[in-house]
C-alpha cells in the first residue's frame, strides 16, 4: 500500500515542484462540439490550460442534449468530454455577441472549432479575420476532409473518418465485411493529432512570437493509425486485408484471443509471441507443459508459426480453456509471455488500481451528482490537474466576462437582455 | 490545379514565415524500438526536432530485422516508423559506450525509451540518473502497464494494450467474439499520448527551466479512446457491448456500412444520420426517393430509428446496392448526408489528392529505392518538414559524435575498434 502511495505521489505531486501545471496561463477559446474538437480542449484543460467553452445560449453545444436519457439534463457523453472547462454563452449571430467573441480572441492563445465545412467563415470568424486581430493566436480546425480534398464540403462524423481513412478495410474477420472499431478513432484519434499541432505551435511561438493555423482532417489522421497496414501492403503487393485478431503483417503466431473458463462474452485472453524471436513461444510452451514442440520444425521461426496458425491454436486453446482470463494472464505474464485478458468497461471502471491512479476519477456533477469517468492517462511528474465535472451551460459567463473583458454587472445584464450572451 | 497548388503552398510553405519548423533546436535521444516509442520520435522529427536514434551496433533496433522479407534489408515496418531520424550506434553494455550515451544526454532536451519493464534501470539509465546529470531533460517512457499497476512487470505489445484497455471488448459483431481493430492503437495510439506529454513538458520548461518525467501505459491510454463506451455504460447500467458497425451509444440509425455495386471486399459505404436531429435522415430519404418515410412515426426520432434499425436497413440497402461506393458517397455527400466509402490501403496510397497533400510521400531508401509511405497528417501554416527516408544503421555516428560531442576521427576509430559504438 505504502509503495503504491509513494509512487502515486511521485507521479502526481498535486502541482509538483513548480505548483503550476504545464499549460498554466494558456487561454483557449473553445467553439468545439461533439467529440473530435472537445477531446482536444479536454486534453488542454487537463494540462492546465484555461479552456473557455463558448456555447449557444439556447440549449448549448449540441453534445449536451444529443443522446441524453433525460431531456434538460446533460448527456453522459457531454460530461465525459467537457470536464475542467468553463462555460460561457455567446449568440454568434448577434452583433454584440460576435463582438464579445472577438474580444475574447484578443485575449486568447488558442482558438479551435470543428463546425461543418464553411460554417466558421460564414460566422465571420475565419483564420484570416482572427489572426489579423491577434497575430499570436494559434487557430486550430478539425474537419472530416482537408480543405483541398475533393470531399472538402462533405459532412463527417467519427465513422465517416474511419471508413474513408482505411480503418474499416483492415478491421473484421478474414473474409468478413468491413467493421468499425468500437473506439472513436475518427474523433479522439484526430483530436490527439490536433492537440500535438497546437502544443508544437505554442512552443514555436516562444521563439517566433507568432501564432499559426493548424488543420487536421479525420481521413488523413486515420491513415497515420494504419501505418503497419502499409508495411503489409508493401510485403504482399496488394491492399492489406482483414485478418481477424492476427497482426496485419501476418508474420507470427500465436497472435490470437483464446476463450477462457467462464464462457462470458469477454472471457478471453490475447496471447502473443513477438516476431523478433522464438523466446516468447518457448516460454509459453513451458507454462502449458508442451515443451516437446520447442524442436518442432513447423514452429522453428515466427513465420513458420504464422504458416501453421491452426496447429498453434490446437496446442494453445485447450490449456487456456481450463483457466479464467485473469489466471491465464497472470501465469503467462509472470513467465514473460505477452498476454492480456479482455477486460470490459465495467471491470476497468471498477478496478481499484485504475481508480487509485486516477485513470478513472469520480467527479460531482451539478445535475447527476457523483459520476465516474476516465481521467488523463499521461502521467507527468511536474504537472497535475485535479479533474472537475463539466460545467452547467453559461456557468462561468459573468466570471469570465468580468475577469477577461473587464465587464461590470450592468454590462452583463444588458448583454443578456438583448440576447447577445 | 493552380487552386490546389496554392492551397498546398499556403499550408506547407516549406519552412513558412520563420523558415524553421516548430521543434527546430530540440534534440531527442531516442532509445525506442518497434512502434509505440518510435511513433513518438517520428512525430517529433516531423515537427522539426533533431532525433538521434541510438541503436545496438549489432543488428540495430529490433524493428529493423523483425518481419523483413529479405534478411539484411531493413523491414518496411522499420522504414515507416523511422523516417527523418539520424542513426548512431552505441553498445550500452560497454563502459565507454555508456559514457557516450551519458554525454549525448547532457546535450539533449528529450530522452525516450520503451524497453521491457526494468530494462532501462538495469542499463543504469533511470530517470534519477539522467535527470541528475541534465535537470532540463524531459524523460519519457512507454510501457504496457503503469509502474504502479499490478501488471507492471508484464511484457506488452500493441494487442495486449488493446485487450486489457477495453478496446477489444467493444469491437466486433453483436454476439460475436472480441476483435482487435486492425490499426495499432496500443502502439501509435499510446505514442500520440506520450508525444502530447513531451510537448507540454517542453512548453512548461520555458517557464520553469526544468525537465520532468513523462510516463504513459498502453492500458491507460486505450481507456481514453473508449470514452464513449463509458457513456453507454452509464446509459444502460452494464458493460458496453459489441454492436457491429452501430455506434456504441445505440441512439440513432442508420449507422451502418452498406454493400455497394461491385461486390469486392471493400465495396461498402458507411451511412450515418446524426443523433442530434432528423436532418440527415430526411436528406437521405430525398436522395433515395423515399420521402414517404419522412412522416413515418417509427422513424420520427433518432432513438426511434435505432429501435427500428432493421426497417431502416431494408429501406436504405436496396438503393445503395445499385451504385458504386464512390457514387454513393458523392451523391449523399453532395446532399449533406454523412457518408464514407470504405477505402482500402491501395486506393488510399494511390490517391492523387492524398499524394499532392503529402498524406502519402515517396522517399528514397538506401536499400530499397523509391518507397511510398504515409506522411504527417497535421498541417501547420508555419512548420513543415520534408520527409526523408529512414537511416542506415549507424549512418550518422561520425557526424553526430563530431557535431554534438566534439569527437575527432581518431576518437571515433578507437571507439569503433573497442566495440563501444
Amino acid at each position: 500500500m505504502n509503495k503504491i502511495d509513494n509512487a502515486a505521489s511521485m507521479l502526481n505531486p498535486q502541482g509538483g515542484m513548480s505548483g503550476a501545471p504545464a499549460l498554466r496561463g494558456v487561454r483557449v477559446i473553445d467553439l468545439t462540439q461533439f467529440e473530435a474538437g472537445t477531446s482536444v480542449t479536454l486534453a488542454l484543460a487537463w494540462l492546465g490550460a484555461d479552456v473557455i467553452k463558448v456555447e449557444n445560449p439556447v440549449g448549448g453545444e449540441q453534445g449536451r442534449g444529443a443522446s441524453t436519457d433525460k431531456p434538460g439534463m446533460d448527456s453522459y457523453y457531454f460530461m465525459l468530454l467537457n470536464a475542467n472547462k468553463r462555460s460561457v454563452t455567446v449568440n454568434l449571430k448577434n452583433e454584440r455577441g460576435r463582438k464579445i467573441l472577438l474580444d475574447l480572441v484578443r485575449n486568447a492563445d488558442v482558438f479551435i472549432e470543428n463546425f461543418a465545412p464553411g460554417a466558421i467563415e460564414r460566422l465571420g470568424l475565419s483564420y484570416e479575420v482572427l489572426s489579423a486581430i491577434n497575430p499570436r493566436l494559434v487557430y486550430a480546425q478539425i474537419k472530416g476532409f482537408a480543405s483541398d480534398s475533393p470531399f472538402a464540403s462533405y459532412l463527417a462524423f467519427d465513422m465517416i473518418g474511419q471508413a474513408t481513412g482505411g480503418i474499416m478495410s483492415i478491421t473484421g474477420e478474414a473474409g468478413g465485411r468491413p467493421l468499425k472499431p468500437g473506439p472513436t478513432l475518427g474523433d479522439t484519434g484526430t483530436g490527439l493529432h490536433c492537440t500535438i499541432g497546437i502544443l508544437a505551435a505554442l512552443y514555436q511561438r516562444e521563439s517566433t512570437g507568432r501564432g499559426q493555423r493548424i488543420q487536421v482532417a479525420m481521413q488523413d489522421a486515420m491513415i497515420n493509425f494504419c501505418r503497419i497496414a502499409y508495411a503489409a501492403q508493401s510485403l504482399h503487393g496488394k491492399a492489406c486485408e482483414r485478418n481477424g485478431n492476427q497482426v496485419v503483417l501476418g508474420t507470427t503466431a500465436p497472435s490470437e484471443v483464446y476463450p477462457c473458463k467462464g464462457g462470458g462474452p469477454n472471457d478471453y485472453c490475447y496471447i502473443y509471441s513477438s516476431r523478433a524471436s522464438n523466446m516468447h513461444w518457448h516460454r509459453l510452451l513451458e507454462v502449458i507443459g508442451r515443451e516437446e514442440f520447442k524442436t518442432d520444425p513447423r514452429f522453428a521461426t515466427p513465420q513458420g508459426r504464422a504458416d501453421h496458425v491452426k496447429d498453434i491454436d490446437a496446442i494453445v486453446a485447450p490449456w487456456v480453456a481450463l483457466h479464467s482470463k485473469e489466471d491465464v494472464m497472470r501465469m503467462l505474464g509472470d513467465a514473460g509471455v505477452p498476454a492480456g485478458a479482455v477486460f470490459d468497461t465495467m471491470e476497468l471502471s471498477e478496478d481499484a488500481n485504475l481508480r487509485e491512479r486516477e485513470i478513472f476519477v469520480t467527479v460531482k456533477h451539478h445535475q447527476r451528482g457523483d459520476f465516474v469517468m476516465p481521467g488523463w492517462p499521461v502521467k507527468m511528474s511536474d504537472s497535475h490537474v485535479k479533474i472537475e465535472a463539466s460545467p452547467a451551460l453559461g456557468e462561468h459567463s459573468a466570471e469570465v466576462y468580468r475577469e477577461v473583458l473587464g465587464l461590470g454587472e450592468q454590462d452583463i445584464a444588458e448583454l443578456r437582455a438583448e440576447g447577445a450572451i
